[in-house]
């Protein structure tokens, strides 16, 4: 028996933006959105809202800026709620328009513990014009455990709507999504939980069952997985696990098919031996990223071992 | 705080032989072994003991036969064990020799569970000549259970040592994993237990951790997981897992470096969208390697979408 509860968010275009620098074509963004649609997602991820006097238009997609106008000429409102991700210290607020103006449902605010207070400063604005808000709370596999508490316990007392367990890393297995799980639920009475996972272990599927497990509500993937690094829980097989009726797989393999694994043999995103090995040291994958663009390109004369060597050595000097 | 009663089997040869009809070079088979060895790996599986009469060795690699001559070119006795899996009824008896004659240290049984009489025939013959024995039951996730509860109930009067969960087509996920491994130890007392998991949905390391978690010792793993179709749980995943000091990961990541990442681009083990769709149908993913092979050699009509569309409307008619 399936949990009507559950929304399943589509991040693709967002988190897989990550690894193309959100240089998607609105046709293709509008047959993404329009695919989705189709397989009955709820929310559909088209992007970043990030500060243009911090980031220039000119050097990355137009999705890394979900401009209103674009967004409408690629979405439009229905049954599958566009959302809009926004980090902490990148956004200016002056382009987020009322809710009512805009095609845009839901924000996510993206933070790190230890910008906290900043975070509930943006979710009381974004809140205050009339959207559904979310707070990820990303890299919390680095955090101080009292630190985290003090996050949470702030955000108990906003009218945030969601709050995301992050696995920014692709660190966590089962029992550690159930100890976070716990602990969320506990210091946020009344509020929906979400999760958002990567893949660097092969356990963002796995771990995202396990949120399920644990009454966690809003489920995010990726088509084919496209996302940082190790990529995401993919969505396709969330939607063939989920019982709900509503959902619908073909749309999304005929999606994955069209664009996306070609994509994932040019860009690599996914299960690459060095995306495992930040993974499982519980590290930011910036080293791994280098390393895998520079195999990309031919120009990388280390070796996997070499990489991993490196990392490890680095660890006994921190 | 690590279990020292954890083993970990390598099946990169045996298994990954299902996907180039077992045509390893002894060059590299040699490589493979020594490297498993500087690992710290408990068993290393070299492959099948097929009968010769059934299947012929003109038209298939030396490692589905595992002639002891063969073994002795690539492998040696050390504190890495050499292991030889053999298929109920494709397995000639006359080539087992005693186990002091053998650098062979343990037979697998692969069976069904209609085959169990035969399994504890052959289970029998081979623990006779001195060797460890385990039993691994395929498919269990198609199974009814009386018919497999009274299997384990046969298995639990013999001598066999380890007894295998197997998920043969990628289909289970963590409940399962808990529900199966609590019953075959409620049937197998004394008995070590054993996972080998298919990863087609992404979920063949999380379900070896579930396994470990309820206390299985032997845990399969292939170098970069190649294995059939959605292929293992990788043995560098689980090696960067388990705490053991005695595992290195090094000489892992060196062999999937030097031969397995370009066989895998080639060959197509690991996640498929075909692989995925029989896996989360619980399906024998034979329909999906033939879909995935003409695709490989570009004679493929059919979109991912009308094999998804074709297996579900064959479920209609069973």
């Amino acid at each position: 028996m399936y949990r009507p509860q559950i929304k399943v968010l589509d991040c693709t275009i967002r988190d897989g933006g990550l690894m193309n620098n959100w240089e998607f074509s609105k046709e293709m963004v509008r047959d993404v959105f329009q695919g989705l649609v189709e397989a009955g997602v709820d929310y559909v991820e088209l992007g970043y809202r990030a500060d243009k006097k911090m980031f220039s238009p000119k050097e990355s997609g137009p999705w890394r800026f979900c401009d209103e106008e674009d967004l409408r000429e690629v979405a439009y409102k229905c049954d599958t709620k566009i959302s809009v991700m926004c980090d902490v210290g990148r956004t200016d607020y002056g382009t987020i328009v009322p809710a009512d103006q805009s095609i845009v449902s839901m924000y996510r605010v993206a933070t790190y513990v230890k910008e906290i207070d900043k975070a509930i400063h943006m979710i009381r604005h974004i809140k205050d014009l009339g959207y559904e808000v979310t707070c990820n709370i990303m890299a919390v596999s680095t955090n101080l455990e009292p630190d985290l508490d003090e996050a949470l316990d702030q955000l108990a007392e906003t009218n945030v709507d969601v709050v995301y367990l992050v696995d920014s890393f692709g660190y966590f297995y089962s029992e550690q999504i159930h100890y976070l799980a716990d602990k969320y639920r506990a210091k946020l009475p009344g509020k929906e939980l979400g999760i958002h996972c990567h893949n660097n272990q092969q356990l963002a599927f796995a771990n995202t069952i396990e949120g399920i497990i644990k009454n966690i509500n809003y489920v995010d993937g990726s088509i084919y997985g496209m996302g940082r690094a190790g990529g995401n829980c993919t969505t396709e097989l969330l939607l063939s696990f989920l019982k709900n009726p509503k959902f619908r797989l073909g749309p999304v393999l005929a999606l994955a098919e069209k664009y996306f694994m070609k994509m994932q043999t040019e860009l690599k995103w996914g299960y690459e031996l060095p995306y495992m090995i930040t993974g499982s040291l519980n590290k930011h994958p910036r080293a791994a990223l280098a390393f895998v663009k520079s195999s990309i390109g031919g120009n990388n004369t280390r070796s996997i071992v070499e990489f991993y060597d490196e990392l490890i050595a680095a660890e006994g000097v921190d």
